[in-house]
């Protein structure tokens, strides 16, 4: 099931997104329920979900699947081959201590508040980062929550995927030497537009691609993952408890700005799209802030 | 005004501490609100708040001050000279690249569900590490939210302050070079007991002390802090808005366990107790999970 949040005549809705993205059918739920998005459909069964009439889709403004996530998310830096070598090359890497290739997943988090949905504007704040980049990832969407959840149980515990944009300040990455503050600047997580439940799509052969202004900058696939999905959930929740409607951005793929030399670096009126297979296309503008 | 968040007689409520800390008020709050704890006053004139017929503080069960902060709670690394050397000297500092004295603040976060209460058990899952470590810690509480906040006018954003021992797990803390995962271990924030607001302690000459088992093992004062408040804030806020009620543990002086050679980690039973002046006492028994 492909399922959206979104706003229609001045209020929340989630839905299910029909007829080749057509279409939204709204959810039966409260208005309280609305509020928390794709979150408001995790640990119901599908089967029990009543839909009401849909509308077109062009008709409503889509948020992000969870417009404010529950807590921090969780983000994975270095899991792509030809990415790890190209951000250890970089010179910005607080980890190359470690090597090109991390022995362990590195694992850091963006605020829950710097999530915007797709088509809203992403800003560029040249008093804050003159190295502003992207990345395009797979974010898992946990269900079951959990502790100690070995890896071979792992996928009972997605509920499903999204798209998100871990959008990156590079040069405040590499300042803070934590990742955190470089991470989570105000509107660097873009996310969405659609979430879809785990069985929509195979893992094992999911593409990733990210345009910057209609260039192809990012074309990868899960398969190559460095450590995959099972492993992810399998080291998080080792000691830390899993909570349902959790959000783990898997990694980025080879491709991104500072991956360039000179570096790429996203510039007032920049469209980054993130396309991903069985989700769809998160797409947003980078707009310059002024003062 | 001191305060504490605490159950009694089954029902969560938030109230002053009184009387050489040996009675507490409880303010008149909806069931709701005192479900935020300490969070629910932010906001409100101090002068508003009505208080009922306080109760023996031995009758009650004291809780975090915020028993669930709103997001993850900011940290920041190796912010006293001294820790900051014994850090970089043991080895499983990432950051160590940079030099002993980190050239910037290093923010990191903790997920908000490892927060525990003063007395509440810690738990050493032998399963998941060797290296359990403790760091007392002066807490910041942000009142007024802001973005770009400069140092100059920062402390008009401090609601108040609590203590935070931000236990560590040094070797999850260098095999993930990010230190989220080491930081954010199921009861890894001991927080409270209690919260004062800022007029109640001068934070220019604030001791901090940690015992273990007794043993005085940490003894120094915020006037040393290489990154003070002002800057924390204006360093954290210049590109990701905070948020009312946001804690900001400001770091922790010398004589951590990693400090020792061979190092002293928490072992089974051990008691921590932090000290500092003006707010109270933080005491947790760490405790190792039998599976």
């Amino acid at each position: 099931m492909k399922v959206a949040a979104y706003r229609f005549a001045g209020e929340r809705h989630v839905g299910q997104v029909l007829a080749g993205d057509r279409q939204i059918a709204p959810f039966a739920l409260t208005l309280q329920e609305a509020q928390e998005g794709v979150a408001s459909l995790i640990g119901r069964r599908t089967a029990d979900l009543e839909t009401l009439s849909p509308v077109d889709i062009a008709d409503v403004e889509i948020e992000a699947p969870f417009p404010r996530p529950a807590r921090n998310i969780f983000c994975v830096g270095k899991n792509y081959r030809a990415h790890a070598k190209e951000f250890t090359d970089s010179g910005f890497d607080s980890s190359a201590a470690q090597g090109e290739v991390p022995p362990f997943p590195i694992v850091f988090s963006k605020v829950p508040e710097c999530v915007v949905a797709s088509d809203a504007a992403v800003v560029i704040d040249p008093a804050v980062s003159a190295a502003i980049d992207y990345e395009a990832e797979l974010a898992v969407i946990i269900g079951a929550g959990g502790r100690g959840i070995r890896a071979a149980d792992a996928m009972q515990h997605v509920w499903g995927y999204t798209i998100i944009n871990d959008v990156t300040a590079r040069d405040l990455q590499g300042r803070y030497s934590q990742w955190l503050l470089g991470k989570s600047q105000d509107t660097f997580c873009p996310m969405g537009p659609f979430a879809v439940t785990a069985d929509e799509i195979d893992i094992g052969d999911t593409t990733v691609q990210c345009y910057v202004n209609g260039e192809l900058r990012q074309d990868a696939n899960t398969c190559d993952l460095i450590f995959d999905i099972p492993t992810l959930i399998e080291t998080i929740s080792a000691g830390v408890t899993l909570q349902p409607g959790d959000i783990i951005a898997t990694g980025t793929p080879a491709g991104v700005g500072i991956g360039f030399k000179p570096p790429k670096y996203l510039r007032d009126g920049d469209v980054v799209r993130i396309d991903i297979s069985g989700i769809g296309s998160l797409e947003n503008r980078f707009v310059e802030r002024r003062s």
